[in-house]
């Protein structure tokens, strides 16, 4: 048992998967949920996402063993300041937000310290499905979650979210929040960028002309993280600013390379390029096929 | 009936599969195939893509009516000059190239001429997946194939591609090469140049840290065709020099535009451009899920 009250605060996919995920594994006993939104909340409570809707994120806070933060990285302070005054002595506090620098930066600021029983963590479970109508006790299993332990962090509460994801089916790892923004900034906030500047690229075009009749399948894989939620990767990407700027500059200069190639007509780097690239996808391919379990 | 014996030169998935669906619709009698890799040939043959191996591309052509050239686009010209002395009168030969204005440029260097039997095609069904295993009748069930007729088009050439095409499941556009160019060079070569980017871009970071571990499905889609055949794709982006730079260099506008956005810590600027990118997306989906037939 993790907790006997759960509180999400946040009731989009991920803060909802969570939810039946740990009701679903015996973990917690009753999910107490708040959203801004309170129409969000209502679908929550009549999918049985929820048990029951709380008035206030300090209202969901109250009474709660564990605070889930399921908001969009920017609200984070917000939402921790709302909870402060009604948390449990006990209580564990834990988020999902893609950015971890921003949040311990959040916590600091909102509590004055990092508190001891705040949990940075981050599930790699992207959906571009938002909302607890994509709510899915599956989401998490087999998937991986970053912790980002900070300097004043409480041994037993880290003990408890990393069980919580597990009840939850994920492998928990734990890094530092520097080194767990930077690599996202590539894995996951460079792609985002890559795909919503695509399509509004060519949308531009689109005014003039028939393009997007024209594209096949791939595009529509290509593209399908722009159908994210805007407002979140709005947070994600300002949170997280300096690591998607190097991030961009990066590949920025591989692109400008090709793009040199191809203008020299070099033949030769063109394919070594394209080689390289599908045989490191096919080491990723073989990568996420092995259950997570069996990677370091 | 579109021709008693069809010769595709290239058993790779878009001749194979085309090869498949004429048989299967009953528009073709027999196909005699020739790829330049023996076990290729073979492999089409013993999965019945293929009722008879030609030694040769000539061997391919002769005594046939219709003659397909599924080869890397920067072999069709070897491919045609192959077939050219063998070529039945009344023949049609026809390509699947991804490139237009370089395969007419082909055209007029092997035949000193824009042959009107010839007809330029391009079928917009990409997969990442390469050889005969792949042959799919269904592939080009509902999309669309642009045929680009040049100056001295015959016209029952161009009319027989047409039924055959649509013997295939397809619909036909015609446009002008050059407008065929610059549309795929937006919607299909930039995406495959990012996508070929990225993995590459990260494949390199990866040599220091456990960047792809932490890589989520979006990422799996969005890099998906970074799975294609390098060298179909070095030819296409070669042989489409001049478009794909313009687009390298649009892209990159529209990119270093969103960079600055996020340099300067934007937030409106950024919202903006994914909601629209967002908005973008779901007008595309709308299309591509209205069946072919209804749309313009």
């Amino acid at each position: 048992m993790i907790a006997d009250q759960l509180a999400v605060i946040g009731l989009g996919s991920i803060g909802g998967s969570l939810a039946r995920a740990l009701i679903r594994a015996g973990a917690v006993n009753s999910v107490v949920g708040y959203d801004i939104d309170p129409a969000a909340a209502q679908a929550a409570f009549k999918g049985n996402v929820i048990d029951r809707i709380a008035s206030s994120p300090a209202a969901a806070a109250e009474h709660s063993d564990v605070v889930i933060l399921s908001v969009p990285v920017m609200q984070t302070r917000e939402a921790l300041a709302a909870v402060l005054p009604k948390l449990k002595p006990g209580a564990v506090v834990t988020d999902v937000g893609s950015t971890k620098g921003s949040v311990l930066a959040d916590l600091e600021s909102a509590c004055g310290q990092l508190a001891p029983w705040f949990v940075a963590g981050h599930p790699i479970a992207g959906t571009e499905k938002s909302g607890a109508a994509a709510a899915n006790p599956e989401l998490f299993k087999g998937r991986r979650v970053i912790l980002t332990p900070h300097a004043q962090q409480d041994a037993a509460a880290l003990a408890r979210v990393r069980r919580m994801w597990e009840a939850a089916g994920s492998v928990v790892i734990e890094m530092d929040a520097r080194h767990h923004d930077e690599v996202l900034a590539a894995t996951s906030h460079l792609p985002h960028l890559l795909a919503y500047t695509l399509v509004e690229y060519l949308a531009a075009l689109d005014e003039r002309r028939e393009i997007f009749a024209f594209a096949a399948g791939g595009f529509r894989d290509f593209t399908r993280i722009a159908s994210s939620s805007p407002q979140m990767w709005h947070d994600i990407v300002r949170a997280n600013r300096e690591a998607v700027l190097a991030q961009l500059d990066g590949f920025s200069r591989e692109l400008a390379e090709l793009r040199a190639a191809v203008a020299a007509d070099d033949g030769a780097a063109i394919l070594d390029t394209f080689q390289h690239a599908r045989a490191a996808r096919e080491r990723y391919l073989e990568l996420v096929e092995k259950p997570a379990e069996t990677r370091k």
